[in-house]
């Protein structure tokens, strides 16, 4: 019997940003496999199933060990948060499951979630109602002169941007660069919102501008996403709004 | 009493694929607003409410009218399909809410969905591992050269990139003058993804690449999407995946 691995996003991290959809797969699935922090965001769901909760490294083992499973005719399902297809799961299953010659003994799912530039994008207003960019600031798989190249050229072409990933511990620099690279092509008083943690208990929605984003470095960190505007965006309140260009 | 006016996102179209806290803020509102065939598409979560139903044009008159219900102390539901915070309705509701100066009477909330880019994403494999661009070709509310512009900027950079609104019955030339720009940044065998109507019953998921696009423009319209991979992204079976980095 053929297998089925099952990537999954299950959103922001409240069970209730999740899909219906992704939440019959959860049922439906005999194993579950993720990271035990999300895990324990779906625990009513997964109750009496067989699980595999792993620590926030070892991606290509934890994909590899999930197909094998799948191989074996089981519905695994592989969560993470947001959505899967966003510098997620999703490509490394599919990459895998050629690799491991696995086409004919395992079918590989994607389901769909809200990922961050949506979710952090709705707490923050209306940032995304124009072309945006969505670049990850770590270097870990990403050359950092590619990095820094997106980042130019977004700007320069008045993409709102959106920074996943914007600082870690032992990378703190990046988003200063990417500051200093937007300023070149916007006015300080761009808008700028930081989201951390969307959804979760422990959100937090900040606003400010480029000029005084450095205030705020000591707030950002890996569960942080950063929504740069562009030349039209502006502050309404305690929102941060691009205009689409109707005439209000 | 402060009226709500909730702008929200059905996700793609199936009703499976909204959130759980899209499903209760329709439950929970007292009017719902959004074109005929949106409400067509939740009708069982609607029924014995108020509803107001609109073509696919007016879209300030329509927010207008929602804001100006929302005021009377009521709750209104704005729904449109995918995300409203990505070129949606969610920035015309802001705008308007500070425009009629509405602010102490009504609150605008903002409830995110699966946008076209994850939701065809998931269909096509896993093309958005690595930085993308979202762009429109739209021209009715932005400016031809703008388009043009970020489209070179786009291919410059390498970015994977979705174009929302590749074509429509009046407007057909676009997505050919966005196929030539990126030819002469990437190779003509860079696949290209085309998803229409996604989790629909009408579904239709084609992968082509640049060099091949030009057949399917006869089965592109304004419910399509198309993503154009990066350099690195290759086609595996019929899928579409853009490598993240990892060594498999």
């Amino acid at each position: 019997m053929k297998g089925t691995l099952i990537v999954l996003g299950i959103g922001p991290g409240s069970p209730e940003m999740m899909s219906q959809a992704a939440r019959r797969e959860i049922e439906e699935s005999q194993v579950i496999v993720g990271y035990t922090r999300y895990l324990s965001l779906v625990k009513d769901l997964i109750q009496g199933k067989e699980t595999f909760g792993t620590g926030m490294t070892k991606e290509t083992e934890r994909v590899r060990e999930s197909l094998n499973l799948a191989a074996t005719g089981k519905r695994v399902c592989l969560i993470s948060s947001g959505d899967a297809g966003v510098y997620g799961m999703a490509g490394l299953a599919l990459e895998l499951q050629y690799a491991m010659e696995l086409e004919d003994q395992v079918e590989v799912k994607v389901v769909p979630g809200i990922t961050a530039a949506n979710s952090c994008a709705s707490l923050l207003g209306a940032p995304l109602m124009h072309d945006f960019a969505v670049i990850s600031l770590s270097d870990l798989l990403t050359p950092k002169e590619t990095i820094l190249r997106r980042l130019e050229l977004a700007a320069e072409g008045d993409f709102v941007t959106v920074l996943y990933n914007p600082k870690s511990k032992k990378r703190v620099d990046h988003i200063e660069q990417a500051r200093q690279i937007y300023l070149k092509h916007r006015k300080g008083s761009t808008p700028v919102g930081v989201v951390n943690e969307a959804y979760r208990e422990t959100c937090e929605v900040m606003i400010t501008t480029l000029d005084e984003l450095e205030g705020l470095y000591d707030r950002i960190h890996m569960g942080s996403t950063v929504i740069i505007g562009n030349s039209a965006t502006r502050r309404m309140g305690d929102r941060m709004v691009t205009p689409r260009g109707y005439e209000v």
